[in-house]
């Protein structure tokens, strides 16, 4: 019988797992088949703030999980399937093979970002293919760069390039936007950032790290290449909520809703993390909402 | 001419350097006579997800603040006085000696507990004197503590504490609580809590630790001593916010409003960290603030 089962073992689920463990909570974590979550796909972290030995993602990843180790929480790589006994004061979450006790739980499955689903995508990954521009775009300094994608995340990550990167190249696949016209406007506005519409990226191409993208022009349907050491794909992000879209209530783009406390509507169960209605997806926000989350569980145990 | 001036360089504002340095941001940081702010009164962090070589408060705020020195931050320990042109696209941030030009402001000017005012309170912060039961309880695994208050926090600690402690001395100078009924059935139904009623310390005390506090009835006027490893301080909290209180939206215990993206309801003013309406004060959340902040600041300044 647990007091806190946390679904998901990326950075909001390990913090409530350390937060949880250190209260004295009995805390499972359910990591799936592997902890650490997106972040493992990160070449570099510069921006956990206070960690400025720039770990890989996979090394902090590794801290966080030792982290919640050093206070006594379980980990399992079972997934859970479903949650029995939604209101019930004892609920019963369900794996492939086993059945769980617990008082509360904790969504914490994390999200991924849209592929484009073209050639070189996956093989670039982390070294020049990114998903965050927030995230890498500080190590592209002075070098050319492009973004995918036409919505608000396209032109903020464009404006947010044009600050150090050479240039920014904004490749869409029509010739409107869905982002907001004010952002477009800036955009447009920007010496550095250059439009390439109706045109869609078909091969990203490189030695160790990107060196150029291949793009053909939807009307025309001429090809042509662009040198940049790196593309910001920015087309989507989908939440992992498969499983708490059967018992709590999502957003319009299918994220968990919850309040500041982490709450989602039923009581007893918690979001934290990319998978919830956040405003930024960072490690130290999903730390930090995982801290959130086991302290309200904590306080609900407690009455 | 900044782009962000950030006034406090506690976890929430230094964070919010490293954000907004990290963008290209010209950012300067007021951090007044001393950064790292509560923080720097832990003895020991043990609960900064990831960061588990348990650092001091003072060495954790070191290393946020070397971190956000990294990307070209600019320090002053001037403290703003005023801030003039709200409504003007460039505001000035007013300190004794200087005007600052900037684009946009974030509030990060902390929180401080509120104190007992009795003898040996200071002398023993750290080293049993605790203002926060999430943090520091941990440290008191198997021993008996006390908790003075009678309000909510109060409780809630009272209840967290009592997972691990040997016993609980909840100390309340009412015989009645302010606290939520549920939380005070639970916490009398809870055999490890007892309750001192009508009664306050006078006195804390102890070698290099503390092993005693003295309290006394204030209806029969008696002292009594209480032999406890630590007492946790739960009387209540005081907003930094003299400053923004001038210009901006405070709730009803002065706390900066903000919603989920930092933002107060002056259009370029952020607030983040211990300052806001925030639902859980710790170094992990106040970082988050601070990136969340730096975002907004920075998405605004785009555009």
């Amino acid at each position: 019988m647990y007091d806190i089962i946390i679904i998901g073992g990326g950075a909001a689920g390990l913090s409530a797992a350390i937060y949880a463990g250190r209260s004295g909570m009995k805390t499972l974590v359910m990591e799936g088949t592997s902890y650490g979550g997106q972040m493992n796909y990160t070449y570099e972290v510069d921006n956990y703030p206070a960690v400025d030995d720039n770990p890989s993602g996979a090394e902090l990843s590794e801290r966080l999980k030792k982290h919640a180790e050093k206070f006594d929480v379980e980990f399992t790589t079972e997934t859970a399937k479903n949650i029995l006994g939604l209101n019930d004061r004892i609920k019963t979450v369900e794996t492939r093979k086993n059945r769980y006790l617990t008082k509360t739980v904790i969504f914490a499955t994390g999200a991924s970002a849209k592929k484009l689903g073209v050639e070189g995508e996956d093989r670039f990954y982390g070294v020049g293919v990114s998903y965050c521009a927030t995230c890498d775009g500080a190590f592209f300094k002075g070098q050319d760069v492009a973004v995918a994608g036409g919505g608000n995340t396209a032109f903020e990550d464009a404006l947010y390039l044009a600050r150090f990167a050479k240039s920014v190249t904004l490749i869409h696949r029509r010739d409107k936007f869905r982002a907001v016209p004010t952002l477009v406007e800036r955009a447009k506005e920007n010496k550095k950032i250059n439009f390439v519409l109706d045109s869609e990226v078909t091969k990203i191409d490189g030695d160790t790290t990107v060196n150029n993208i291949e793009i053909i022009n939807k009307k025309t349907r001429k090809k042509t290449n662009i040198p940049v050491s790196a593309i910001f794909i920015a087309v989507g992000i989908i939440p992992k909520s498969e499983l708490a879209g059967k018992y709590v209530e999502l957003d319009e783009n299918g994220f968990i809703k919850t309040n500041e406390k982490m709450e989602t509507n039923i009581t007893a169960l918690y979001a934290a993390g990319d998978v919830r209605n956040t405003p930024l997806r960072q490690i130290v926000t999903a730390a930090a909402d995982g801290a959130v989350a086991a302290t309200s569980a904590i306080n609900y145990i407690n009455g």
